[in-house]
């Protein structure tokens, strides 16, 4: 871990100073007749009627419309494990996007502890205060345990958004990237460099989303992941064995050889030749921040279209695209989970909002485009649904 | 528990739709610019700084001006264990009024367990997240194990509102009725009525503020607690061990006999008679919700100073007068915990505020005066700096 100082010429130290929340009354306060209805003794009818029928906690509280942005601090940005009180800044900055693009409420809660046990049984404690729970910077694999007993421990929804909201995010590029040249998503070959969190949810969603998967092969840091390869972990495993139909083997170069496709979400490095490699016209999404696996200028001699997880180039796959959209979406049908169909349905809604004005250097919308929440959390209610998930 | 409906001309309900709060940005967030800063990548360096130095948490996020209210919903005002979604509107009140009088950022967290062991680990799992905790509606005796666990555990601020807030504001109140009376404290014979949360710590407090705590008699619903009493609860045998230095025993009656004070924190009705038996110029504070141990015009009766819990009657003994300045004040302080002396010092500048136009009818500010809590919140920055438990 870097150590660092503050420098206070920095404008981003002056803009974090004491912080980038508040807390906000929605109800007046100036009369003792406010104060009998908000506080007591006029609350206890709520109290009273929420008791005899639950439900009506989505009507007379916050709940309905909060999320908990929930971290230990183990896998923050590129910056690994700093634990809860550094990573606050983040999860700042999340529940700020949250309340900006989907006017959701979402509360920071930094947990003092990495143990998987205690961190399922601290979120299901606190639960009856949110109406959702995103998870956050959690480092894999104590990220799939995690989101997996929570999502069947909670009647709310856990979204992981380091695997899905990255997911969904390029879901969508790559079908808009797709339109543009004239490919369809399912004779694309796809390599995904990088088996951590969201290489994991990459590989599952573009199966949802209709890549074919025996098409798709992911590669850790050890090379390509075939059922052959031994100590895989139980999630690494799951996915050679749906992937790789053709049971390649070998490095990252040995991967790319004729792909259409490589999504880059693991920070190592990947060479020039290896990205010389793929199939004419192809796409490379080069995602690692801030310093992609292949520098974009370098991917664009050998491929078609090219996308980063950076503000400075074109086409930035970013979280917020999908997370504030989803949530609301969410909320909204009070779901009690998220279905992959709703992640589907996020990823065509941000796709489509840009679709009729593709460019290779305009697949997916800027993180600041006011249409695409409400996109996605209109596709997301009706696919929510759709899968009789929405309690309303 | 009372069966409810939702009656939808009651302004109550149509005031609670959709709840109380909302999470707020306090950050710009327009441009890429903005978002570059308030989140990736600016964030990281603000991360890597509190990672470096943990101490600048407080500078540079929202931890040191928050406080999470948190309850398992097991004594929710007088509607008992309704659990923590029925408890959840007054979560959100709590929080509207630490906002609208102290200006602290407050989240309430409810429960979805009341195990003891599984509530402390809960919350010392969230700490980092917040600069204090206020424990609240947590039914006896377990509140008192798990304030007492928390405070060992936790780093910042630790504070049982039923407990400490109702203590402070009787201490205020006691203090001007005496003064009010030519009496002091010292002096007064004080029976207080409830042994439950409030009870404990206003005896406690009453104790540390200066009256005699051998001229103080708790009773509970089976009598006077007394040494010699069987049966009573490790916490109620301390109390009666350092209270009642006669060793008087018997009933409320027994109790009242020819004492100066009574101060009813138990719900339980008390007959004229025994109230009539006090000593003349006597001072009651009955302040049980809705109904008061003794109604304040039969008390009126036989003692010259009468407050109750209630809005409608003159001297409202409410703890919205305490713990809103109480947090502001510890939090300024950055202090490490609430000790008794900063409750006394509270006390005392809740009294203050009213002590130049002392009446029988107001010997407590009205629970919206604006003068209350930055008294408060600066009596309790100094108390935390001259007991040493400040950090700024």
């Amino acid at each position: 871990m870097p150590s660092s100082s503050v420098d206070h010429s920095d404008p981003v130290f002056e803009l974090h100073r004491g912080g980038k929340l508040a807390v906000a009354s929605t109800v007046p306060l100036t009369s003792r007749e406010d104060l009998s209805l908000a506080y007591t003794p006029g609350v206890a009818k709520v109290c009273e009627a929420i008791a005899a029928d639950p439900e009506l906690v989505d009507d007379y509280t916050w709940v309905s419309h909060t999320v908990a942005v929930v971290t230990d601090g183990s896998a923050v940005l590129g910056l690994g494990n700093i634990g809860p009180r550094a990573a606050m800044p983040v999860m700042e900055g999340k529940a700020v996007l949250f309340k900006q693009f989907g006017g959701v409420d979402a509360v920071p809660i930094c947990l003092d502890t990495q143990d998987v046990d205690q961190i399922v049984a601290t979120v299901v404690a606190l639960a009856p205060s949110f109406g959702g729970i995103n998870l956050e910077d959690i480092s894999a694999p104590r990220c799939f345990e995690i989101e997996r007993r929570l999502d069947e421990l909670l009647p709310i929804p856990v979204f992981h958004d380091d695997q899905h909201g990255t997911a969904i995010v390029v879901l969508a590029a790559l079908r808009n990237a797709a339109t543009l040249l004239n490919r369809k998503l399912g004779d694309l070959r796809v390599v995904v460099s990088g088996a951590g969190a969201a290489g994991v949810a990459v590989t599952r969603m573009l199966a949802a989303g209709g890549v074919n998967p025996g098409e798709i092969v992911v590669c850790d840091s050890r090379g390509v992941l075939h059922p052959d390869r031994e100590g895989l972990t139980p999630v690494k495993a799951e996915l050679a064995e749906f992937t790789n139909a053709a049971r390649c083997q070998g490095g990252i170069t040995d991967a790319l050889r004729g792909a259409d496709v490589l999504i880059g979400v693991s920070g190592g490095q990947i060479p020039e030749q290896a990205v010389a490699g793929m199939a004419p016209g192809g796409i490379v999404f080069a995602l690692a921040n801030p310093t992609p696996e292949v520098h974009p200028d370098v991917a664009g001699r050998h491929v078609a279209v090219v996308a980063t997880g950076r503000s400075d180039f074109p086409n930035q796959i970013n979280n917020v695209l999908a997370f504030p959209g989803i949530f609301r979406g969410a909320l909204d049908a009070r779901a009690t989970r998220i279905t992959d169909n709703m992640k589907v349905a996020a990823a065509d809604a941000i796709a489509s909002v840009v679709a009729e004005n593709l460019t290779a250097d305009a697949i997916v919308p800027s993180p600041l485009d006011p249409r695409v929440a409400p996109a996605v959390a209109e596709a997301v209610l009706d696919a929510a649904r759709r899968d009789g998930v929405a309690r309303a």
